[in-house]
C-alpha cells in the first residue's frame, strides 16, 4: 500500500480537488482509497462500501459545488471518501470515537453533511425534499442522492421513487451497485439488476433524455450502439425497466471505478430536467484484494493489518451469537419456528441457522415492515415466527407490531438486539426507544435476560405461549451456555437476585450487571433482577414497595415512557407511596462513544447507581 | 334499484355460492351490489370502493374453498361484499356500530376473514407469510391477496413484492385497480398502469406462465392476439413491466366486472407455480350511476337515498376543516409553508389548500414515510413542511419522525388528525398511541389545542420557531374562527380554565371538554387546560401540585406512557408528592363503538371524572 498522498495533500476542500485535471482523478481515488484503509485498519469501522464509493465520490465533487449542490449518501456509512475530501481528512482517525467524527453523514458535524442518517432507504424522499424546496423558494442548485442496491429496495426508497417519477423534478440518483448490501443482497429487484449487467444495455427516455442522448457522445458511443443491438427496448420508456417504469429517466449499467467516465456523464446527467438515475455498477472493498474478496466481513472489520488484511478475530461470546445458538436448537425441536430477518443475518448471529434451516429462514432485505408483517401471514398459518431485528430498526415497523401483530395477539416473537445504548453508531443506532414504544402496545410482552441462559428461557417460553412477545439484548457479550440449557422461566416473575431492604434497586438486562456490581458489598441495598418489563411483577414490586424506603430503578433505555416510568404508573395504580429515583437514559439523543462512556455520562452505571444510593443516605464506602 | 335478492337468498356460505351456476353469477353480483347500497346508505360506510370489488369477490368465492384457502383483502373496507357471501347478510345493518360486524377484515369476527386489517399496503407481506408457512408446514391451500392500485405504490407492498418475486411461492395477487385510491391516485406507477390500460396487453411470464398461456384459450385468444401485436414484449419477462421485473407473473389487464372471465381466469391462475398477479380494472361505485360519477365523495358518504343518491350535507365545523382553513390562511403569509398529505386530501381538509397553493402542496400517496422524511428534506433546505397526517397512520412513521426529523431538530409540524378514539372505524384506527410514542422522542414538542383558534395558534407558534412540532387533534367537529385569528400562545404554558384547588383536573384536548362538563358545579376543583405534553407547564404543575390535594389527568390516549405518565415523572422529578388518579384510554384495543361510548367504557368521560372526583371525596351532586 502506497504510504504517500501527494494529491491528496492538495485537497482540504472540494473547491481543491477541482483545480486537479481528470486524468489525475483516478490516482486521487486511489490515494483516498489507501487512506480510508489506513484509517479503516483501526477497526469496527465501513471499509469495504466506502472504498466502493470512493470513485463516484470524487466524481460529484469535482462536478458539483458542494455545500451549495446537495450531497445526499443513503445510510451513510459508505461517505469515508466524501468526509476525507471535505476537510476532515485530519479528523478521520477520530471517527466513531467520542468527541470525533461520526461513522455517518452528519447534518452538524459538516456544511457539507447533507442529511443525518444511518439508517437505510431515507435519501431518495430526502432528495425529493430538498429538490421541491428549491422550486418551491424559486432557488437553483443541483441535488444528487447516492443510493446502493439494497437501501434501493427499502419500501420508503421504492414508494419515493414512485413520487419522484411523478413529481418530475431535476435530481441525480446514483444508484450504487455493489451487488451485495451488508449481507448478501436478495429480493427481485437485485436478480434484475444483476440481469440488466448481463444485458449491459443503455436506455433513455423521451424528451429531456433524447436531447441527453444527442450531447452523450463520445465515450458512450460504443456502449451505446452495443446496448442498441442487445435489446429491441432502447426508446420505450414505460416498458424498459422498473425505474423508466416509474418515470425516472435510467443511464447504465456503467463502471462506477472508471472516475473519467464518471465525471463526464454526471456532468451532463445533472443539468437534465426531471429525475434521472445513474446506474453505476462498483464492488465493496475496491483496490484491497483481501476485501474484495469477503465483503460481508470487511464491511466492518475488526483491527487488521492493512497491508496483509491479518487480523485477530474475537474469541468473545456475544448476544447475537447466544441467540443463534438458541434459535438453531430451538428449530431442530420445534418444527413451527421460523426465524426472519431484515438484511441481517451476519449481525443477528444466523449463519449457522441459516445453513441448518434453509427451509425456515428468510431474509426479506431492508424491509422491517415486511419482516413484521411476513410473521404476521405466518402466525396466523400455524407457524411461531421470529423477527431477529436491532432495536432502531424495529423503531421502523412500530405500526406493523401494533396492528399486524398484536390486535390479533398473534404468536410472532421479537428478538431484539442491539437494545440500549450501541456506542460508537451513535444516535442514529441507539435502541433506547424500544421500552417505551412497546410498552404502550397492548398484550405485547416484553422481557429483558440477564444472561444467555435466560435469553434461551424467554425465547423457549415464548415459543410455547400464546402472544406476541418481545425479547430485548444489548450489543455486546455475555457468557457461553452449554446446548440444551432450557430454564424454566415464568414470564412476569422477577427475581430476587440479593436481599436488602433498606434501598432496593430494579433493573434487568445490561442495567443489572451495573445494579449488581453497585451493590454487591452495601448490606442493606436489595437488587432485583426486574427482568419482564411487562407485565410488570406487581406482586413482586409491591413486596419490595411495603418494606423498602425506596426504590432506584435503573435501565439503558429513555427514561420517558420506560421501564421507569412503568414502575411510577403501577406503585400510582396500586396506591403505594415510596420514593423512587429513575435511572435511564436523558432525555436527548446520544452521540456516538463507547457503550460504558455513555452509560457513565447517562447516569446508569456502577458509580452513578453508588452516588444515587449515597443521595438516598445509604452508606456508600469510597470505590466499588 | 331491485328490492328483491332471489340467487342471493340462497347463499349463507360460500359453498352454497358454488351452487350456483357460473351464468348466474352475474346477477348475483348485481344483488350482493343493491345490498350494499343498501346498507350503506345509513351513512358512514365504505360504499364506492366495495361496489367496484364485488365482482372479484363474487370470482374468488367462487372459485376458491375460503377458510381453507385463504383470501386477503388489503385495507379490508372493500369487503362488504365478502361479509355478505360468508354468512354475515343479516348483520350487515350492525356494521361499524357497537358490538356489530367491523368496517374491516377481522380475524376474530369470521374464520373468512384472513387477516385483520385497516391499514393500508400489509396484505402482500402477510400473504407471503401464509404462502412460506403453508409451505414449511407441507401443506397445500391457496392464498390470495386483493390490492387496490393505490395501496400498492405503499413503501411496504412494493417491497413485499420484492421478496414474493425472490421466493416464488403459489399465490395469487388480485390488483384491484380502479383508477384512484380514497383521493385521486397519484405517483409514477399509477401512471404507468394508465399506461398499460391504453395498451390493453396481455402478458406471461415463463416455465409455468407459458403453460398457463396454453391451457388459456378461449375467452382470452382474442386479447391474446390484439396484444401480441400491440406490444413486442410478449415473452421478455424481465423488461416488461414493473411486476415481471419483479419476478412475478403478470396477466392483465383484464375487466374486473366480468365475474364469468374472471372465474374462469382465477380457476387457471390460482393453480400456477409461483406468484401471478392478475391486474383487473374495476370502478368504484360500479353500478350506482351517481357513486361512479363521484367516487371520491362515496368513498364513505353520509347517509343518503339509495335510489337517487340524495344526502344532507353536514353543515358542522370539523376539525380538519380548521386545520385546512388554517394553513390556507397560513401560506398566505409565510412562503415556506408546504403542506404534504400521504392520500388524505379529503380527510385532512386540504382540498382547499391544494387549490390555492397547488405548488406547496405534495401528496405522496399512501406513503407515509415518505411524507415526514421528505417533510424532512424540505425543512433542511429553508421550508416550514406541515406533516397533515391522521394519528394511527403516523404510526407508520415513527422511525422517520425520530431518525429524519428529531435528531436534527428540524423545523417540521406534524398536524395529527384523528388523535384519540375515532369510533366506528375501530382498534386499527384509534390514534390512542400518539402521546406515548411521540413523547419519547427528544425535542420533539407536542400540543394539544382544545378549538379552533388554539390549533390556529400553535400553527403559527410551530412555523415561527425551530424545531419539530406535533399538534393533534380528534376527529369530530370544533366551532369555527374568522380568518386572522392567529392567538398569541406561549408554547409550554397551561392556563387555568378554572379555579379551584383541592382537587384539579389536569386534560388537554378532548379531553379537557370532558373536564370542563365535570367541574362546572363544583366550587372546589380546578381544571386545567393541559394543553403542551412536551414540554409539560412545570412550573403551574408545581404549583397545582404544592396546593392540592389531589391530581386527576384525564386523557384521550392509552394510559401506557401516555399525558399521565409524563404528569408522574415529572412530579417524581421535582419530588412532589400528591396522590394522582390517572384517566385514560385502558391498555387494550378499543373496539368500535361511537366514540362517546368508547369514552365512557374508557373511564374518561364527564361522568368518569365526576365518579373519580366523589372517590377522591369531593361532594359530587348527583346529575351533571
Amino acid at each position: 500500500m502506497n504510504e504517500t498522498t501527494p494529491l491528496l495533500d492538495r485537497v482540504k476542500s472540494p473547491r481543491d480537488l477541482k483545480r486537479l485535471s481528470r486524468e489525475q482523478l483516478p490516482q486521487l481515488s486511489q490515494e483516498v482509497r489507501d487512506e480510508i484503509v489506513r484509517v479503516c485498519s483501526q477497526g469496527g469501522l465501513h471499509l469495504a462500501s466506502s472504498l466502493g464509493a470512493t470513485d463516484v465520490i470524487v466524481a460529484l465533487h469535482y462536478v458539483l459545488n458542494s455545500p451549495r449542490d446537495r450531497i445526499l449518501f443513503d445510510v451513510g456509512h459508505q461517505a469515508y471518501a466524501h468526509k476525507i475530501l471535505t476537510g476532515r481528512r485530519e479528523q478521520m482517525p477520530t471517527i466513531k470515537k467520542e468527541g470525533g467524527l461520526s461513522g455517518f453523514t452528519k447534518v452538524s458535524e459538516s456544511e457539507h453533511d447533507a442529511i443525518t442518517v444511518g439508517h437505510a432507504s431515507t435519501s431518495l424522499a430526502n432528495a425529493l425534499g430538498m429538490a421541491m424546496a428549491r422550486d418551491a423558494l424559486g432557488q437553483d442548485y443541483h441535488v444528487a442522492a447516492v443510493i446502493g442496491d439494497g437501501s434501493l429496495t427499502g419500501g420508503m426508497a421504492l414508494a419515493a421513487l414512485n413520487t419522484i417519477g411523478d413529481m418530475n423534478r431535476k435530481m441525480l440518483i446514483v444508484l450504487n451497485d455493489n451487488e451485495m448490501s451488508i449481507s448478501e443482497n436478495v429480493g427481485a429487484i437485485n436478480k434484475f439488476m444483476r440481469g440488466l449487467q448481463v444485458q449491459k444495455w443503455f436506455q433513455e427516455g423521451e424528451g429531456a433524455g433524447k436531447k441527453a442522448v444527442e450531447t452523450i457522445s463520445k465515450p458512450l458511443a460504443n456502449f451505446m450502439s452495443r446496448a442498441k443491438n442487445s435489446t429491441r427496448h432502447f426508446f420505450d420508456p414505460a416498458s424498459v425497466n422498473p425505474f423508466a417504469a416509474m418515470g425516472v429517466r435510467y443511464v447504465g449499467p456503467v463502471d462506477g471505478h472508471n472516475v473519467e467516465e464518471l465525471v463526464w456523464l454526471i456532468e451532463r446527467l445533472v443539468d437534465l430536467d426531471g429525475p434521472t438515475i445513474l446506474h453505476v455498477v462498483t464492488r465493496k472493498g475496491k483496490g484491497l484484494p483481501y476485501a474484495e474478496a469477503d465483503p460481508i466481513y470487511w464491511h466492518g472489520p475488526a483491527k487488521f493489518d492493512p497491508d496483509t488484511g491479518e487480523f485477530k478475530p474475537s474469541s468473545a461470546y456475544s448476544w447475537s451469537a447466544a441467540f443463534g445458538d438458541a434459535v438453531t436448537e430451538l428449530a431442530r425441536q420445534d418444527p413451527r419456528t421460523f426465524v426472519i430477518t431484515p438484511a441481517m443475518r451476519e449481525g443477528s448471529g444466523l449463519v449457522e441457522y441459516s445453513r441448518q434451516h434453509p427451509n425456515r429462514y428468510l431474509d426479506v432485505g431492508i424491509a422491517e415492515e415486511v419482516a413484521v408483517t411476513t410473521a404476521a401471514g405466518m402466525a396466523l398459518q400455524g407457524l411461531r415466527p421470529i423477527v431477529a431485528i436491532y432495536s432502531s430498526f424495529l423503531q421502523r415497523a412500530y405500526d406493523q407490531v401494533l396492528h399486524d401483530v398484536a390486535i390479533e395477539h398473534l404468536n410472532v416473537t421479537f428478538a431484539i438486539d442491539r437494545a440500549g445504548i450501541v456506542g460508537a453508531d451513535g444516535a442514529t443506532h441507539n435502541g433506547v426507544f424500544d421500552l417505551s414504544f412497546l410498552r404502550s402496545i397492548p398484550g405485547l410482552h416484553i422481557g429483558l435476560p440477564k444472561d444467555a441462559a435466560e435469553l434461551r428461557g424467554m425465547l423457549k417460553w415464548a415459543q410455547e405461549h400464546a402472544g406476541p412477545y418481545a425479547i430485548r439484548y444489548p450489543r455486546g457479550n455475555t457468557e457461553k451456555v452449554p446446548d440444551g440449557t432450557w430454564p424454566a422461566i415464568e414470564w412476569g416473575r422477577w427475581e430476587r437476585l440479593k436481599e436488602g431492604d433498606d434501598v432496593v434497586i430494579l433493573a434487568g438486562g445490561k442495567a443489572l450487571e451495573y445494579a449488581q456490581k453497585a451493590a454487591w458489598n452495601l448490606p442493606n441495598v436489595g437488587v432485583v433482577n426486574a427482568r419482564f418489563v411487562k407485565p410488570l411483577d406487581e406482586s413482586l414490586l409491591r413486596e419490595v414497595a411495603e418494606k423498602a424506603r425506596a426504590i432506584i430503578t435503573v435501565e439503558d433505555n429513555t427514561v420517558v415512557g420506560g421501564f421507569g416510568s412503568a414502575v411510577l404508573e403501577a406503585l400510582n395504580r396500586m396506591n403505594l407511596d415510596v420514593p423512587v429515583r429513575v435511572l435511564g437514559i436523558p432525555d436527548e439523543f446520544q452521540d456516538h462513544a463507547t457503550v460504558e462512556s455513555v452509560h457513565a455520562r447517562s447516569g446508569i452505571d456502577a458509580a452513578a447507581i453508588r452516588t444515587a444510593l449515597a443521595e438516598l443516605g445509604v452508606d456508600v464506602p469510597v470505590g466499588i
